[in-house]
C-alpha cells in the first residue's frame, strides 16, 4: 500500500509537476462493498461509493476487476453545460465532484453504458488520478449502415442495417432510434471496411442529401435584440428539407432515394450521427475547472460526443488514453466527435502514449474562446459580452484577475487593448456582464471581441497514433510552447491544424513556439475531395502582419499520397528541415501540388529535407513572404 | 407610505392567516432606477433592480406605470423543472429567489414578453405579495389559423394564417417558426369566433390527424431496467406517422389534406400549439416551496404552458389573477395550458375575484402526486421510488418529517401503509432514495405507490369566472376543506372534476369535504363530442368501497344545453340539494340524461331541487349504492 502510494505521488510529481507530501499514507476505499459484476446495474452502487468516498475523505477507490453494466435510471444527474457539446440533463457513472486528492484504480474493469450515461465527470476536483478502466455503450448512439447495392441510373442507395440500429421510417425519413432520443440521416460519413478508415475523397459522396429549399411565409420574426445564431440547431433546420426518401426492401434493408450523384462502392460503410444539436449528448470523460488530473490507460469505446473534453483545467495529463473501438466489435466508429478537446485550460496539457482511432472528429483541439462585445457601459468599467457559438453557451470564460486582450475580428487577432477582470457576473449562460480594473478607453465598443490570454496551456504531445479518424489529428491554438513529437498520424483531413478565425466556432489562439519532430504522417487528407496541407498554418490578417510566431517541423517522415504537405500564412519565423517525404504508393498519386506554400511568412528555413522525386515542386512562395533561406534539399 | 405597509400587513393576515408585524416600515425600492419605459429591454435593468432589493434588504419595489419590453438575450435564466411543463433552460424577468418579505407593485405596468420568458417566479421565498401587472407576449407561442374554406369531398381545409404566426412547410408539413422553437400542427383545437369559445361538439372534428403507422424494424432495444415511458415525447411519436399533407395555395393560405372527415365551420379558428414535450415552455407566473403568497391584480394575457403553476407552495392567495386574452387582441387564445395549477401545497389556497377565459386548459387542478415503489432496501428501511409522468420529474415529492401513505394501484386509492420520512435522497430527478423512520412491512413491495399525505391544501374558490376554455373548470383533489362559492363556469368538458387515477397523469388526492355552493354553471361540456357530466366524482375502487368522503353540491343554478349534470362514484356522502335545473337553450337540447347518475354511493341526499321539464329522468342509481334519499324535488 505505502509503496503504490508513494509510486503515484512521484508520478503525479514527474509527471504534472505538482508539489506533493508523498509520505501521507491512502486512505482505501474497496468498490467491492458497493458494487458487483453480478449486479444487474452498479449506477445506484456507483452513486453511493463516491459519495461514501467524498464523506469519508477517502483518497484512492480500487475496483475489482470485472465487466460491470451501467444504465440510467439509477444513475446520478445534474444539469450540464459542456463546451463543444449539447447541453442538457446529463447522467453521471463516476461523478468525481469537489474532491481533492483521489485515485481510482479500476484494475482494468469495463463499464458497459446503457443509454445516455458519461462515464467519468471531474468538476471543481483537485489532485485526481484515473486509471485501469474501460469504458462502451451496450447499443451505440450513432448508426452505421452497409452499401449493399446502387443505382446509378436512378440515384439510390440499398443499405444493410443491423439489428443494432433499430429505426423507423416516417413520412419516408429514416429514422434511427436510440433510448431516450432519436437521430436523423444527417452529419454522415462513408468508412471503406477494407483501410478500417474513412474510404478515399469520401467527401465527393457528401452530403448524402441534397437539400430543397422549404416554402415559408412571413418569416421575419422581428423578436429579437441582436440577429439569430442562424447556425444554431432550431433556426439551422429553417428554409430547407430532406430530399431523400427511404423505402424498406425488407426488414434491415432500406433503400434511400434521392441521394447525392457521387455513389460509394458495394460494401462501405455510412456511419451517421444525427443532426447537430443532438449528436454529442455524452462525452466518456468531462473534466471541469479542475487542476492536476491524470488519466492512465483508460480507453473509451464509444460516446455520443468526445472521448475527453477539458474545460478550464490546469495540468491536465493523458497516459495511453485511448480512444477506438472495442477488439472484435462490429463497429467501425468510436466517438461521435473529437477524441479529445481542451478549452481555456492552464498549465500544462501532456498527451502521451494514447490511440486516437475511427472518432468521428478531431483527435484532439486545444483552443481559447473568443466572446463577442454587444454592450458597454464606460461609467462602470463594464461590458457585456456573449459567447457566439450554441455549443460554447456555458462556458466559464474568465476568472477575477484574469488578464483579457481585445481583438477587431474585422481586422486579425491582434491584441487591440488589455484589461483586468474584477468581477464576472453571468446574467444567463450567453450574456455575461465583466467589469473591470481599468478605465475603458472609448475606442472600446460593441463588434470587438475579448480573448482570455491567461486561459492557454503549455502542450507536449508525444508517441501517439492517430489512424483513421473523420477530421484532423491536431488542432493547436495556443501561444504558449507546443512540442509535438514522436506521434503517428494518418486522418482524412489535416494532420496537423493552427487554425484561426471568428465567424463560426469563436475558438481563439494562435501560436508562437511550436515545434513539430520526429513525426511519421503516413496518409493524411485522403477523405477530402482532393488533397489539401498535411500541416495547415491559417490565420485572418486583413491588415497584413504575422498572427503565429515561432514554428519548428523538423526530422519527421511523410509518406502521402499527395505532395501537398504544408501551407502556411501570417507566421514571422518557419523552420521547415530535416524532414522526409515520398509517395506513399497507397493511393493514386496526386503530386503536383507544391510541397510547402508560403504566403506573408516573415522569415522561412527549409534546409536538408528529402524528397521523392516524383512530387513536384517544392516551395511556393507568395510575394509577401520577406526572407526565404531554401538548401540542402535533396531528391531521391 | 406607513398606512400602505399597515395596510398590505393586515391584508396579509386577514387572507393569508399569517402572523405578521404590522408596525415596521417598508424599505422601499424604485424601479424607475433601473428600468425606463423608454428603455428597448428591461430584462437586464430587471435582473439588476431584484439584485438590489436582495442585497439591500428592500421589502417593496414600486415601479412607475409603463408598457416595458423584455427580450430573452439578457435575461437572467436557470435551469428548471417545473411540473406540468417541460423542463429546461428558462429565461426570467421577476426573478424572486429567497426573498422574506417582498411586496412588489407594478402600478398597472404592463410588460410585453419577446421570445420564451417566464415572467414571474417565486422560490424559496415567504411573505410575498405581487399585484398590478399586465403580461403579455408581443408574439403569441401558439399559433391561430381560420378556416377559410373546406372541401368536403376531398377531406381539405384551407387555413388562412396571420403574419403573426410564421410557418414553413418542409417535405409537406406545415411548421410554426417561433423564436428559439417550432411547432407542428399537433395539439389542436376549434373554437367559434362567434361564442368566443371552443366550438360546439369541436372534438369531432379532432385529431385533425388520423397518424399512420410508420414501418419498424429492430425496434426491441432491450436497453432498459424498466419499461419505457410511452407518453414521453420520444416515445410517443414513435409508430406513426402524421397522415397530413400542406401546400401553400397563396401566401399566407395554406391546404391541408388528410383531414379527419368530420370538417369544421368556414370561419372557425384552428388553435394549435404543437406536440406534448414542446408546448409547455414558460409559464405565466412559477411558484416553488414558497410560502404565504398574494397575488393581486395581476393579468397573464398568454404564456406558452399555465396562466400560474404552484409546487409544494404553503398559504398561497390569488386576487383577481386573470388569464385571459388582451382586450382588442387578435388572439382567441389565452394560455397553452391550465389558467392555474396547484401540486403538494400546504396550508390554504385562495382564489378568489379571478377570470379564467379561453385558455387552453383546465381554469384550476389541485393535487397531490404519486411515485411507484421500484426498489425496496428493507435492511435499509429505504425505498427506492420514481416519479411517472414526463413532465413530474424534478418534483419535490416531500421533506423531512412528512408521514406518506402507500397504496396499491391495482386497488384503489386506500391508504395500506403509513411511514414517516427520515431522509430524501434524489438520485436523479426521477429517482428518490426515502430513508424511514419505520421498520418496513415485508408486505411492502416494488408496485405500490406512495403518496404524501401532509401535501395537501384547504381550498377556497369564490367569485370567479372560467369561460370558453379547452378542457375543465376546477379539478379538485385535496382531502383538507374545500369550499367552491359564487363562480360562474361555461367549460367545453365538465365544470368540476375529482378525478382519481394511477396510470397516466399520477395526480393523487380525492375529496373528504367537498362543498359546491351558489355557483351558476352556464353551459359546460359542449366541446365534447357528446354531453357528458358538469360535475363528475371519479375514483379507482376495484375492491369496492369509498374513496371520497363529503361532498355538497346545493343552490346552484344550472344552465345547460344537456340534462347530464352529475356523475358520483365511491362517495361515502353525497348532498345535492336547493339547485336549479334548466336547459339553456344556446345549443341543441341534450335531454335524455339522467340528471343525476350514481354508483356505489353510500348515502345520498337529493332534495329541494327544482328542473326543467324538458330534461329527463332525475336519478339514476346503480345497484351497489346504498342509501338514497329523495324528496321535494319539483319540475317546472
Amino acid at each position: 500500500m505505502f509503496f503504490g502510494k508513494l509510486k503515484k505521488c512521484l508520478l503525479l510529481i514527474i509527471l504534472l509537476g505538482v508539489n506533493l507530501n508523498c509520505f501521507a499514507q491512502d486512505k482505501v476505499l474497496q468498490a467491492s462493498n458497493f458494487i458487483s459484476p453480478k449486479d444487474p446495474d452498479v449506477s445506484l452502487g456507483l452513486y453511493n461509493l463516491f459519495k461514501k468516498a467524498k464523506e469519508g475523505n477517502f483518497t484512492k477507490i480500487v475496483f475489482e476487476k470485472g465487466v460491470y453494466h451501467v444504465y440510467d435510471e439509477h444513475a446520478f444527474e445534474q444539469f450540464m453545460f459542456i463546451s463543444n457539446h449539447d447541453s442538457g440533463r446529463r447522467k453521471i457513472a463516476f461523478p468525481i465532484l469537489n474532491f481533492d486528492s483521489l485515485e481510482i484504480d479500476g484494475a482494468g474493469s469495463q463499464f458497459i453504458i446503457h443509454g445516455l450515461v458519461i462515464p467519468i465527470t471531474v468538476e471543481n476536483s483537485k489532485n485526481i488520478i484515473i486509471k485501469n478502466l474501460f469504458f462502451d455503450h451496450f447499443r451505440a448512439t450513432h448508426s452505421e449502415l452497409k452499401v449493399k447495392a446502387i443505382d446509378k441510373k436512378n440515384h439510390t442507395i440499398d443499405f444493410e442495417i443491423d439489428a443494432e440500429y433499430p429505426y423507423e421510417i416516417r413520412n419516408g425519413e429514416l429514422i434511427f432510434l436510440k433510448r431516450g432520443f432519436e437521430h436523423s440521416l444527417e452529419r454522415e460519413i462513408y468508412f471503406d471496411p477494407n483501410t478500417n478508415a474513412v474510404a478515399f475523397q469520401s467527401r465527393k459522396m457528401l452530403p448524402l442529401d441534397k437539400k430543397k429549399n422549404s416554402i415559408s411565409t412571413n418569416l421575419d420574426l422581428s423578436d429579437s435584440l441582436y440577429p439569430i445564431d442562424k447556425n444554431s440547431p432550431i433556426y439551422k433546420k429553417r428554409g430547407s428539407y430532406t430530399n431523400l426518401t427511404a423505402e424498406q426492401l425488407n426488414p434491415g434493408l432500406v433503400r434511400i432515394s434521392g441521394v447525392n450523384e457521387n455513389l460509394p462502392e458495394i460494401g462501405w460503410v455510412l456511419v451517421v450521427k444525427g443532426e447537430n444539436g443532438n449528436n454529442r449528448l455524452a462525452p466518456g470523460v468531462r473534466l471541469l475547472n479542475s487542476s492536476d488530473i491524470l488519466i492512465d490507460n483508460v480507453t473509451v469505446h464509444h460516446a455520443s460526443g468526445m472521448g475527453l473534453i477539458a474545460e478550464g483545467c490546469t495540468n491536465v495529463s493523458l497516459n495511453a488514453f485511448n480512444v477506438e473501438p472495442k477488439q472484435g466489435s462490429s463497429r467501425i466508429l468510436s466517438t461521435t466527435a473529437d477524441a479529445t478537446h481542451f478549452i481555456g485550460c492552464r498549465g500544462k496539457i501532456k498527451i502521451e502514449n494514447c490511440s486516437f482511432k475511427n472518432q468521428l472528429d478531431d483527435a484532439t483541439n486545444i483552443h481559447g474562446t473568443y466572446m463577442e462585445i454587444v454592450d458597454v457601459y464606460s461609467s462602470l468599467n463594464k461590458i457585456g459580452a456573449k459567447l457566439g457559438h450554441f455549443q460554447q453557451i456555458g462556458y466559464d470564460f474568465a476568472r477575477t484577475g484574469d488578464t483579457i486582450a481585445l481583438v477587431n475580428p474585422k481586422i486579425s487577432a491582434k491584441h487591440v487593448f488589455y484589461l483586468t477582470i474584477k468581477k464576472v457576473e453571468k446574467i444567463n449562460p450567453q450574456y455575461f456582464l465583466f467589469t473591470f480594473n481599468e478605465v475603458l478607453s472609448d475606442n472600446i465598443s460593441a463588434g470587438l471581441y475579448i480573448e482570455n490570454i491567461e486561459a492557454y496551456p503549455e502542450v507536449e504531445i508525444r508517441n501517439c497514433k492517430i489512424l483513421n479518424n473523420r477530421a484532423r489529428g491536431f488542432l493547436i491554438s495556443s501561444p504558449r510552447k507546443v512540442t509535438i513529437e514522436n506521434n503517428v498520424f494518418s486522418c482524412m483531413m489535416a494532420a496537423i491544424l493552427c487554425p484561426n478565425e471568428f465567424t463560426f466556432w469563436y475558438e481563439s489562439g494562435y501560436v508562437k513556439d511550436l515545434t513539430i519532430m520526429n513525426n511519421v504522417f503516413l496518409d493524411n487528407t485522403y477523405g477530402n475531395a482532393k488533397p489539401t496541407p498535411v500541416i495547415g498554418i491559417y490565420a485572418v490578417s486583413k491588415g497584413g502582419g504575422y498572427i503565429h510566431d515561432h514554428i519548428i517541423i523538423k526530422n519527421n517522415i511523410f509518406e502521402n499520397y499527395s505532395s501537398n504537405i504544408l501551407f502556411a500564412e501570417h507566421v514571422r519565423s518557419l523552420t521547415f528541415k530535416d524532414n522526409k517525404i515520398k509517395y506513399s504508393g497507397t493511393y493514386p498519386m496526386y503530386g503536383d501540388y507544391p510541397i510547402l506554400s508560403l504566403k506573408e511568412v516573415g522569415e522561412s528555413f527549409v534546409i536538408n529535407n528529402i524528397i521523392d522525386n516524383r512530387f513536384g515542386d517544392l516551395l511556393k512562395v507568395e510575394p509577401t513572404t520577406s526572407k526565404v533561406i531554401e538548401k540542402e534539399n535533396t531528391r531521391f
